[in-house]
Order: structure tokens, then C-alpha cells, then sequence
């Protein structure tokens, strides 16, 4: 007992309230980094210590002459002022103050080599996004085969400005050579369970921008509202959203976030979920859903989409033709996950349907069944579909073109092995689902326990579990040891190491299987999330898995890493974007907002 | 090993998914509240289905004749004008769109009953916050004693206020008697971890104010940085800030907040920490610090102050007599908490002073030796001191009136029992460090387990995994039980049901012993918390615990005390507070901010 209050005493002087030695523990060193605050770290990077000038009186960023792009070339244009503002901000010094700095840097020229810069266009899963910069004087030069390239070289030349004490604004000579690992980066915003106001996605967009990211997943519509309004189908958000005025994206929203969007070579791919996920859809849409049956008695209650009746897939052809004229990209995201049964087994005319078609008692032929007619009706539009797993788990016959999710994370090796192996393209988000948070305190799982109690040890890295470990047995207590599964829960607020720990390559496969990996995306449900916390709870975590979706593998270190992005956290801020902190500290410039 | 690679399976299971089914087994249920959004609830309550008008162009907030205060009691003004923005807005409607409406109330009589308003007072842990509020027709009346209660009365009045689909605002025939449970209602927060921009303050305080909260504690400085700019030794923020002149708060920074408080009924109670948390200290103030050693050379770091020098309690004397001048309230919180031993361990003139005073090896003695100078100098300031327990556990002699503040949780039924049997009060903070936060899932660790698999039981709540561990076993599923260790970590984004759930009278002792418990706080520590996150990092859980610290012992039911909340947090958003959401849904007054 003595040993236990002992033992106790030692925990709690490691313990809660200012907690900050535990996270300490755990916290990164901070170091000066030699790619100073360059966030996602560049492919092939050259630095030197000569540094030049940037006048903001004279510095301009201007179409090479041998460019294929020019003054209206407007998604450049925008970039250039938008690149122009965060360097300089919208001031522009007086001439009468101009000082004679030594050897400046006084135009960056944007050089687009190809015949067709792409400009009008959108991108693409195949589109271009490499580049060459190289920073000299007088002239830095940004090489690009198409547009894409230049606007990731734009917001690395940004991000090669720094400022000295005097406020001076300098870059170092520095040649780059840059291209994404992979060219699926995207992020899951989910409007349904909350509403999110134009400005919160049009903000969220722009932080994508910083990082590098090239798709928005806009999980638009779930279970709870239905905010997109539809020409075809007024009544699906007339009657299936919170509100229908307030709170639905109206044909002009959709316009102008995709538009935005292009501006910043991001596709917005919308995901339209069935047959579950779909409460809100039958509001507006009488006799969709499945009328759920207690005994012989309908409940007035509904299930998934009613999968048995033709006027189901007329709508569907209809409202996908819509979707396939409104979203201008190559892919539409058809969800297919978590279709709950019940519902079906319970409805006479469906166990009926199930007799004819010999499907027995599996319900996954049924939904195997619907979802085939879908995507049959999805490729007429001769768009390509996205999908979660499960679509994929329950043999459903697909395009070679699909792309399957995976997002369950107890077994995302073995799903990555199975998916590649069937040769199907895939995208990774299971070890990113930034809308869970952690951070707690540990120390009370002792609690008043009995010496023969099991503890489990499980804290966030290795050399701490290790530690505790040797603690807890020398206490006399048996233990268990979860840590190395743990490790993407349990974070102490440092939750960004485990995320950009993982890696859509962690499987084992071959070369060719790899291949067929073709990204990732950090997914924000909306359980807990809305307008007042969105960008907080998504970034800086988000950045995290930026650079290991664009970087190389090898750039793994995590102090390096953790140097840069508390200075890429801190540009955000000063961008307007209210990142959150990594940990204690200060930004130069910190968020004025509330 | 098999095993333990399985249950490595059944853990990853814990890590991703559109987690909302489980969200919903934990979310309490949507009630038609027969205290409509009334947050926190009043003690005594008489409602009526009769509904008045409140017409925006001749309502009035007026002093009662009989009222011991008036128009020059701007305690009062300030609220009147606070109030009636809070419900009618910025615009008055004009005399020609008057509309004739039926019975209403067209003004709210202000009556304090004591021949002393204390309208330019400061409030105090003894101040009386009681009212009585009646609404009916011509006139609602509210009476206090004090200007304290009359605040209280007026948030309640404008929280009875609603509007029909008109936007026609109706109260109801309604008779309130209240006062609250516990005389202490306080937050912390901590602005050394991270600078909280004056701005972030003053909306807190008004947040705060809307829940009635009465205490600002204010740690101020902490081993990271020292923001307080103190006129006696301006070394210490010019030296110990994060920046001496934009990460500092100003004499009359301080002065403004102290006001802004007041206003409100709020006091705010100053922290400075020590011995330990005092490294910013060191900075301004050269050989306040002991220095450690290794061997017999300093090692050039430093540990806690050195509590074996004259010129320590020399400064300390100066310093916490600009405190007690500076900072208006009766208290002052001299910390106290988690000194670390290992400097003054190494160095060789403490050990020598340590055998002198005959202390041998426990350097608890020299702490209680330091702590007990520090309250003799504070003692003489005429101040009464706040301290973290460690200061009453290790058996420093204090002041009748000394409050101990229990933060440490595995133990805190013992010690709020040995506190108040010794005879002090007691305020309680184990259970609400709002800082930390937990949202996973759960579900899936059934999904496609073992039956040899041992199962974890960890759900946040009692009932729960009783519940769990009947289905686990039932399942065939080995268990092991760690709720109880888990409780207040593991929430499903539900957290603020356990933050509810737990109170200060949560311990046996006498009546007499629990009259010692005054009251509670919320700590939001700033390891991660910054002006981009911290408003919906702390509402609306913050407000879980002002309930639970105003309202009657019996106020429990979560159905309930959720629908209020809901519309609670749904108001403070419209007030211009970014209180996150609690769950899938939405505000007629959405947050405008980023």
C-alpha cells in the first residue's frame, strides 16, 4: 500500500494539471532547420547562403517572354496577385523611400513551357504540378510544363521569403526541382452534419493552396440535410435541409467554389453517398427510401434507398446527369459505405425481391445489386466514380478507372493489398480522420488500482512505452503492452507526429501494386464540427498529411519537420488562417481574430 | 503473441470511421425543456403558458423608485445598455411600424433592496448574487440586494426572452428565486503558455458573465514566458516575455480587464506561481533562481527559486505588494504545485542549508520553508492566499482563510476529505481541465474480433460499461475492466456529460465539511491553446460547469440539461461567441467569424 501511495505520488508529480512535462516528453526538438520553413519540403532543393533583396517597389512577377501563358492567362494573373499580397501585403512603398539595397532580387518570371498552358482548364488527376525554380539575380525563374506547376512553385517561392529584423524582405539562392509523390492530395469537408458557410470552405480552400493539397472532397450531403440545391429536384433541399434558404448551396455557391477552386488547381470532387447515408435525401423525394416494417405494419420509419423499384433508378439517372453537368471534374465520388440492413430485412416486398433473385439472405448481394445499377448509371454520364471499400469488399463489378477509398483502419494492409492486387487504383484515408481529437491525461488509468491489476501501458511513442513498461513492472504490476496500436489515438495534443507517421506505401506489395496508390486524404466529419472550430481542428494537423502525401518517403524526421511547420503554422496565421498551435510558444505575427 | 497480434487488431479497430451511429448510442436525447433555454437552471422556478410582448421601440430597463441605486450607478447602466443590445439588438424600430400587440411588458424595474448597491465595489467571495425576478404584466420586476444579483437577474431575464416565427419577441408569466450553490465559480486560464490577446480576454469575461461564472483566475506567468509588466521590476516582462512589448499586458491592460470584470460581477483572482513554474522568472530577475549543479560545477540551468537566500523574500516582499496594489481582490493564488526536487538537490549550498535547518533528505521541508516566508510576506500585504493542495499536503501552517484549490484527480475524494476536516476551504478543479479533449471511436473494436481476444472495457460512464462488460462476456469476449480509470478520458466528443456528472460534494464527510467546499473551477491550460482556438476549446464545456456550480445539487438530468444546452450554446454563438457545436444540427444564428 505504501509502495502504491508511492507509486501514486510519483505519478501525479509526472501528472495532469500543467501537464506540460508529460507533453514535453513527448514534443519534438526544435531545430534550424536547413529548409527553414518550406512546408511540404520540395523534391530536389539547392540552398546557398547568398541571400538577395526583394523591393516591393520594384519587384515584380511577370510571364517569361518564351511563356505560353500571358496577361490572360487569368488563373495565373489571380495567383500573381495573390502570391504578390502575401509577400508584400497591399501597400506599396513610396519611391521617395526607396534605399539602394546591394544584389536584389527583382522579378520572378513564370515561364509556362508547354504549348497549352491549361488555363481555361481544370485540373486533373493526370495534370502536370511539377516545376523548376531557380532564385537568382536579377531574375528568379519558374518552370512549369502547365499552369498547375506554377501555382505550386508560386507558393514555394513564397515561402523562400523571409524577412530580416529590420523588416527587409530577403531570398536565398536556391534551385528546386519539384514534383508530387502522389497526385491524389485531398481533404473531406462534410457539409451535411453542420452547414458550412461559403467563407469557411472558400478559407479552407486557401490553406489547401499553402499546402499543396488538389482536392476537395466536398462530402455535401448525409443523413442529416441535404444542402445542395438542385434544378432537377428543388424539393431535396427545399425539404431535406436545415434550412432552405439559409443553410443550402445554391447552383451559384457551387459555381463559385469550384471556380476558386480551379483558381488554386484544386478539383472539388462531390460525393453524392447511397444507398445509406441518405435520411435527408427522402424528405424531398417521396417513396426513395425504404419504408422500415415492424412485423407486417410499416413504422413510418425509412432505411436505406429502396433498392427494388425502377422508379429509384430513373431518379438516380436523372439526378446524376445533373451532378455530372454541375461538377465539371472526370470524378464523381458515389460513397457505397455503412448500409445498415435492418431496415430491408424488415420489409416484406424486399425479402420478396430477395426470393426472385436468389439472393438469399445477404443483404450485400442486394446492395451489390443496387450499387452495379448506380455505377452503370454513373459511367452513361461518362464520368469515372470513386468509392469507399466496402463497395470493392462486397464484389461488386467495377470500371477499371474506379478509385476505392479505404478508410477502415483495423485492416487497411490487408485492404491495400487486396484493392491494388485486383489491380483497382486506390486512395488512403483511414489514418486520417482529422475530426478525431486526443489529448488527455494518462496518468489517472492508476487509479486507486490493486497490485495484481493488469495494467495497460500505451503511451504515444516508443521510448516512453518502454519506459513506463520498466515503471509499471518495478511497481509490481503486471502489464500489457498496446502502445504500437495505440499509436494513432493517444497523442497528448500531438496527435500531428502519428499522422505524419503513416504512409499509403505501409503494406506489402509489389512495385505494380504501389503504383496503383495514387493518394490519400485527411477527412473532417462534422459530428463535432462547424464554422466556430473548423480550421483550428484541421490545420496544422492537416499540413501533416500534406507533405507526406507531396515529399519524398525518406523525409521522415520528425524535429526537422516539426520545425518547419510551427513556422508554416505561424504563416497560416499571419494568411488569416486560425491554425492551431503544436505546442507552447509564440508567432510573430499572431491570429487577430476572436 | 497470436494473441496480443490480435487484440493489436481489435485496437487498431479504434481508429477510423464515420463514427456518428456510436456518437448517437452516447447522445442524449432532444426534450421540449419546460425550462426552455434557461442556462444555469434558477433554483426556485414558477412558470406560465401566458406570454407577453416586449415591443423594441418603448421597452425600457429603468430603476425602480424604490431602488437604492440610479442612473449614476454605471455598474448598472453599462449592464442596461449590455442587455437590451443582447435582446433587441442595435436598431430600434420605428414609432410609424409600431403594432398594436396585446397584454405586454414594456419595462423591467431594477430594485436593489439594500441601502448599499455597491455599484463601484468589487465583488468578493462573500458577495451576495442572489435575486428575485417576476415577470408579469405592465411590469417585470426584479429585486436584489446587491447590484451582484441584479446582474445575475438581468442575463436570466434576457435568457427568458424568445421570438415567435414573426420574430416577435413574447417572455412568460414567470416568478424566479435564485442565488448559487457555491460562492467560487471560476475559470482559469493560462497566459504564459501561450499570449492571450487582451481582445480573447474580454470576450471570455463576456462568455463567463453569460454563465454566470464569478471568477477570472488568471495565471498570468509560468515557466514560459512573463507577460505581466510589473512597474516595481519591469525586467521581468522586458527580459521574461515571449516579446517585451506585443506579448505583454501593460499596467493598464490590467487595469481595463480588472474593470471589464467588475462590470460583470466578476472577480479576478491573480496567479503567480512558485517556487516552482518560475523559469521565465529568471530572466528579469538575476539569482532569484537556484542553480543547478553537476558535481560540484553549475551546469548554467536553472530550477525553482532559491528559497535559501535573504534577497529571495526580499523580492518576493516588493513584488507581492505591487500585487496586492495592483490586483483589487481579497485573494491572491500563490500556486504551490509539482516543484521538482532534482536542482535543488544538486546544488551543494542548499544540501548545506538543508542540514543546517536539520530538514535531512526531505526537500519537501525546504519547500514547506519557502511557502511558509511567502505567506507571511503576503499575509502582511492584509491579502488571503489561494494555494494548489501540494501546499496543504505537505504540511505548510496556513491562514483560517486560506483556500486550497484540488486539482489532482485519482485522489481527490481523500483530499477534499483531509482539507475540509482540517478545517479550510476548498474550491475543486480535478475534474474540469477543459483543456484536455477526447473524441474517438469506439465501436469498431468488436468488429471481427476473437473470441479468445481480450476485449478492454473503456467506455466514459458507469452505466456504460457496466452495460459493456455484460455484452463483452456474453460474446464470449475475455474483459478487462479500465473505466474507472478512464472516466473522464474517453468521450466520444461527448465530454461535457462526465464534466457534468462530477461534483464538488463528491466525498464523505460532515455537513460542516462540506460547507468548507465553496465552489469550483474550469482550467484551461495553454499548452495547445492560443487565440485561434480557444473560445470553442472552452464553451460550451465550460458551461456544463457553471451549471453544475450555481444550480441545485438535484439539477441532473442529462436529457434536460442537454436541451437547454444546446440552445444555450446556440445563443452564445449569436452573442458573438464561437462556443463549438455539441452535436449534428444547427443555430438560427449561425457563427459569421473564420
Amino acid at each position: 500500500m505504501v509502495a502504491l501511495l508511492r507509486f501514486g505520488a510519483l505519478l501525479f508529480a509526472v501528472a495532469a494539471c500543467q501537464a506540460w512535462h508529460v507533453d514535453e516528453a513527448n514534443v519534438p526538438n526544435l531545430v534550424d532547420s536547413p529548409y527553414g520553413s518550406l512546408w511540404p519540403l520540395p523534391q530536389k532543393l539547392q540552398t546557398s547562403p547568398v541571400a538577395f533583396g526583394l523591393n516591393s517597389a520594384s519587384f515584380q512577377i511577370v510571364h517569361a517572354e518564351q511563356s505560353s501563358a500571358g496577361p490572360n492567362c487569368y488563373l495565373l494573373q489571380n495567383a500573381f496577385r495573390r502570391y504578390f499580397e502575401y509577400m508584400f501585403g497591399f501597400t506599396k512603398s513610396k519611391g521617395m523611400y526607396k534605399r539602394k539595397v546591394g544584389s536584389e532580387v527583382s522579378e520572378l518570371q513564370v515561364w509556362i513551357t508547354s504549348s497549352d498552358p491549361e488555363c481555361d482548364g481544370f485540373p486533373s488527376v493526370t495534370s502536370d504540378e511539377s516545376y523548376e525554380l531557380t532564385v537568382d539575380q536579377p531574375s528568379a525563374v519558374l518552370k512549369a510544363g502547365k499552369v498547375w506547376g506554377a501555382l505550386r512553385g508560386l507558393e514555394t517561392f513564397s515561402q523562400l521569403v523571409y524577412e530580416d529584423g529590420y523588416g527587409a524582405r530577403h531570398i536565398n539562392k536556391t534551385a528546386i526541382q519539384d514534383f508530387p509523390r502522389f497526385a491524389h492530395r485531398g481533404i473531406l469537408l462534410d457539409s451535411s452534419r453542420h452547414f458550412l458557410p461559403i467563407k469557411v470552405i472558400l478559407a479552407n480552400l486557401e490553406a489547401m493552396a499553402m499546402n499543396k493539397y488538389n482536392v476537395f472532397h466536398w462530402h455535401i450531403v448525409d443523413d442529416h440535410s441535404f444542402p445542395y440545391m438542385s434544378p432537377s429536384f428543388p424539393d431535396l433541399s427545399q425539404k431535406g435541409s436545415y434550412h432552405p434558404y439559409t443553410h443550402v448551396y445554391t447552383p451559384s455557391d457551387v459555381k463559385m467554389v469550384i471556380e476558386f477552386a480551379r483558381m488554386r488547381g484544386i478539383r472539388v470532387v462531390s460525393e453524392f453517398d447511397t444507398p445509406g447515408h441518405t435520411l435527408s435525401w427522402g424528405k424531398g423525394q417521396m417513396g426513395l427510401l425504404t419504408p422500415c416494417y415492424a412485423g407486417d405494419t410499416p413504422t413510418g420509419t425509412f432505411g436505406p434507398v429502396n433498392p427494388i423499384l425502377n422508379a429509384t433508378y430513373e431518379f438516380m439517372a436523372q439526378f446524376f446527369k445533373e451532378i455530372s453537368e454541375v461538377f465539371p471534374d472526370a470524378y464523381v465520388h458515389l460513397g457505397g459505405d455503412e448500409v445498415d440492413f435492418t431496415c430491408w430485412k424488415s420489409n416484406p416486398d424486399i425479402k420478396k425481391f430477395m426470393d426472385q433473385q436468389g439472393f438469399g439472405q445477404d443483404y450485400s448481394k442486394l446492395e451489390s445489386y443496387y450499387i452495379q445499377k448506380i455505377l452503370d448509371i454513373v459511367a452513361e454520364t461518362n464520368k469515372g466514380y470513386m468509392v469507399w471499400q466496402e463497395v470493392f469488399d462486397n464484389g461488386v463489378k467495377l470500371k477499371p478507372d474506379t478509385v476505392v477509398e479505404v478508410w477502415i483502419g483495423y485492416k487497411m494492409e490487408e485492404e491495400l493489398q487486396n484493392v491494388t492486387a485486383a489491380g483497382y487504383t486506390t486512395i488512403l484515408s483511414a489514418p486520417w480522420y482529422l475530426d478525431y481529437i486526443s489529448y488527455g491525461q494518462d496518468w489517472q488509468k492508476y487509479y486507486k488500482i490493486k497490485p495484481d491489476t493488469l495494467v495497460q501501458v500505451w503511451k504515444g511513442n516508443v521510448q516512453k512505452y518502454q519506459k513506463e513498461m520498466a515503471l509499471v513492472t518495478a511497481a509490481g504490476f503486471q502489464t500489457l503492452l498496446s502502445s504500437p496500436w495505440y499509436l494513432n489515438r493517444i497523442s497528448y495534443g500531438q496527435d500531428w507526429q502519428q499522422i505524419y507517421k503513416a504512409d499509403p506505401y505501409d503494406f506489402d506489395g509489389t512495385e505494380e501494386q504501389k503504383k496503383r496508390v495514387v493518394g490519400g486524404e485527411a477527412c473532417l466529419w462534422g459530428e463535432y464540427v462547424d464554422a466556430t472550430n473548423l480550421s483550428p481542428r484541421l490545420w496544422p494537423r492537416a499540413s501533416a498529411v500534406a507533405e507526406r502525401l507531396w515529399s519524398d518517403k525518406s523525409v521522415t524526421n520528425i524535429d526537422d519537420a516539426y520545425s518547419r511547420l510551427v513556422q508554416h503554422r505561424c504563416r497560416m496565421v499571419q494568411r488569416g488562417i486560425p491554425a492551431e498551435p503544436l505546442f507552447v510558444g509564440y508567432c510573430d505575427h499572431e491570429y487577430k481574430g476572436l
